[in-house]
């Protein structure tokens, strides 16, 4: 199935023309980005922490450390949203009203799942290390049993998703277009610059290909 | 006061010298941004919704189509978390378990205030324009009695809140620091490209000043 089903909760209400529930515009939302917003309830009162993440398949894996209160939360298997946004650029109308913003963003609906089985829980971690920079795993220590235990790992599976997406120019009334106003889009862009090397380096190698040539 | 008082809620357990409660740290984070993740409960289930905001002083304002589940729900005064977050860089350690992402972020808890008087409801529209792009405000139309009816501002107090910021390179454990691995920062940045004035154009004067020289 290429497409996510929608459901009463995750169907863009609002502008549906908006909405996408695809498969191939949802898994390039996650994956342009390695930060997510998740959001779950502490005492009835709503927390939304940035955190990193990695995709694999229909799978969402969060982590961090097993001290942490989000991850002790999540590990309880409570209701999450997991939300991922690119903002793409800042729309000028000839109007206040009708000025937006260009963006891309991913929402996830569910119940994240304790990941406990050590092979799993290990390979999530590879995954989220190539998430974050392809090629990397292989290339550093990888994580000890004690360290494992430390992480916690959460899998979040993609079933109820939508997407949501905006592009283009401003949409003025009709009236506006004639107003000596300068209207259109101010792109926004995240770029990689020069990677800083470790003042601690002792021996380190150069600068390997996969960092050379990242993009996202 | 310079400082937000951390509460039980609010207070950096994990890493705590990561936590940051003086204003100035705060405001730096939500003017250096446009856009914030709102959580918020509907029937039990988070949500986590991207959307923009301004900030004046110790109120951040939302707004949106009072149309939106969203303005909807949170108009209620109903427990609301606004996260805006700065990811800055990707820290490669030398292991996988040390690796990092240098950031800033900003949560701020609270209920929020339905704005209904139309001169300060004005005001949050002029302060939403010119937080996003200063200047803009006096070049615009600006909004009519409808419009204005048409949007649900929304008043969220500078109170509880906190911000946690990591920056510099990546802490490895002493046996690692001989691994022949690259180890340091990418560093990420969000850039302004040229505008594209919009297709439809009439007799839009040349790109503002504001404009040219915009940055964040």
């Amino acid at each position: 199935m290429s497409q996510f089903q929608p459901t009463e909760r995750t169907q863009v209400k609002r502008l549906p023309k908006r909405g996408h529930y695809d498969r191939e515009t949802v898994y390039k939302i996650l994956d342009t980005g390695f930060v997510c917003h998740a959001g779950f309830n502490v005492d009835g009162q709503p927390f939304v922490i940035p955190t990193n993440y990695g995709r694999s398949g229909d799978t969402l894996y969060l982590h961090g450390s097993a001290a942490s209160r989000m991850l002790k939360t999540l590990s309880a298997g409570v209701p999450v949203c997991v939300t991922v946004t690119h903002v793409d650029g800042i729309v000028l109308a000839r109007s206040a009203f009708h000025h937006s913003v260009n963006y891309r963003s991913a929402v996830i609906l569910g119940t994240a799942r304790l990941v406990e089985d050590p092979a799993e829980k290990m390979e999530a971690l590879r995954i989220f290390t190539e998430h974050v920079m392809k090629g990397r795993w292989d290339d550093v220590r990888q994580p000890t049993e004690q360290e494992l235990k430390a992480t916690t790992v959460l899998a979040l599976p993609l079933e109820e998703v939508s997407a949501k997406v905006r592009t283009g120019g401003p949409i003025d009334d009709e009236a506006d277009y004639t107003l000596p106003v300068w209207a259109g889009v101010l792109p926004l862009e995240t770029v990689v610059r020069e990677p800083i090397p470790d003042a601690q380096r002792k021996g380190d190698p150069p600068v390997p290909d996969y960092l050379k040539n990242y993009s996202r």
